[in-house]
């Protein structure tokens, strides 16, 4: 069962930003920080700028910053938005496999994956990120030092 | 959000064998009907054969059938048996992501996973295959014409 990198990232960036808090951060940073690909995440900010999720800056004090407060950024609203691909064939349109019209399967995924989402839908971004929790996380991504280049 | 093709194809075989009842099939006729490899059923078949799920009779007479019935496999213990992987890179060991040791999304998405497989949980094979439902799979998947063969 996966999650498309796509949502990884997505969550990965506004973590980042979240504990960066006002100070603006930019693509090059998280993915050196994550130690993941820049191009991988271009376009994810992207995505993420044109939902509203983060504020992005242009010009020689340009950067990235948390658009509110995380306390308002609501995983499950994002990952549904960030997953619209399908569980399984038969979501996809019914091109996929022969029995899709009369299928039971596909609803009862369907069930399942609304759990999996109302899960999701309790939680925001600030919950993912403790306060026990944020001194470890800022200096597993070096936060402190990359501030400092 | 995807489950893997494994999952997939053992949910159809398991509902093709449902359907045929006593009658015997063969991996080409499940993977003629559904119109997918045949090389890719093989290993599934084998998995569903050595937990259990079905019967491989070798032989002139020989053939695959359900074993046992269908109330009595539960889709929820099936998944969560093909779906070894991990949802996530965090999921996989850690070695995907540096901040894991300190995440909070891992439990957040371990939470939701888990309502995931309980609504599945909930369901049998019977249940993917409702009596008003079975005559138009039997015509779809075209069991008659095939045992005819």
């Amino acid at each position: 069962m996966y999650i498309t990198r796509y949502t990884d990232y997505s969550l990965r960036v506004l973590m980042y930003l979240a504990l960066k808090g006002e100070a603006q951060s930019t693509i090059r940073e998280i993915a050196e920080s994550y130690g993941i690909s820049k191009n991988h995440l271009m376009k994810v900010v992207q995505e993420l700028n044109s939902k509203g999720y983060l504020i992005a800056l242009r010009g020689k004090n340009g950067g990235l910053r948390l658009n509110g407060d995380a306390k308002n950024i609501n995983i499950g609203t994002l990952v549904r938005g960030t997953e619209q691909d399908a569980l399984v064939d038969c979501f996809k349109g019914g091109t996929g496999c022969i029995i899709t019209p009369a299928c039971h399967l596909k609803l009862v995924f369907a069930e399942a994956v609304e759990a999996f989402f109302k899960t999701l839908d309790q939680y925001s971004l600030a919950d993912l990120l403790p306060a026990q929790q944020q001194l470890e996380l800022v200096k597993l991504l070096r936060v402190d030092a990359i501030n400092r280049l």
